[in-house]
């Protein structure tokens, strides 16, 4: 049996058109190196990691997608919560027993190798939550 | 001299109408128990806490003001990520030295009693951060 306690925050995911500058300027407010870089087909990712745990994911978009047309709607900002749970399935049926739509049933590879699952935000006070089990 | 070091989230605020379905919903799906509960003139604010640390601290506005505004332009969802530190004045000095507008020239009493300050989203990104110092 998984352990399904201990749930904290792992990230806030913050949309933006431009990673370079943002990224400079948390990395000198808040003492936050940059730890990871990643790409993907339609997305550029950079992990800054807070000095007392937990980090941001920077998220830029390089081509048409998701991230793309939540900026063109939105404009940068916050963009999700992450939080760490030790077992990622026992937290996806918890959130289908309380009736929440998700947005990946099932874990799938995300940022960093990690297993990752979204919930869908009209579910959940309008707050996009992201499940990760590293 | 004052230890800058070590900042981490403290809270993610979430704007709502409705802060008992919400709070519900969020105890149940991430066992996060109610731990502080607060009015002010304008608002009614819960905090839940995760059990590997950090809180979800709800917002529902009770009559006019910041929040009732943010919903009204923004619905409701992920308002801003307050980030915990052991030198609230050294993190304001250094916002500053970045050019970063302040919402809080000043540390305030905030939420629990502690001292809480807020940076202009426009200089961070669209992100809304609060310095707080327990």
């Amino acid at each position: 049996m998984h352990d399904e306690t201990g749930m904290r925050f792992d990230h806030v995911g913050i949309a933006t058109r431009d990673i370079g500058t943002i990224g400079v300027l948390f990395e000198d407010l808040l003492h936050a190196p940059v730890v990871h870089e990643e790409r993907f087909e339609d997305l550029r990712i950079v992990f800054l990691k807070l000095e007392g745990g937990g980090y941001f994911e920077l998220l830029e978009p390089v081509a048409e997608g998701t991230i793309g047309r939540y900026l063109d709607r939105h404009g940068p900002g916050i963009h999700h919560v992450a939080l760490e749970t030790a077992d990622i399935d026992g937290a996806l049926s918890r959130a289908r027993s309380l009736g929440i739509d998700l947005v990946d049933e099932e874990p799938r590879a995300g940022a960093w190798g990690h297993d990752v699952a979204f919930l869908h935000p009209a579910s959940t006070g309008g707050v996009l939550l992201e499940f990760v089990e590293h």
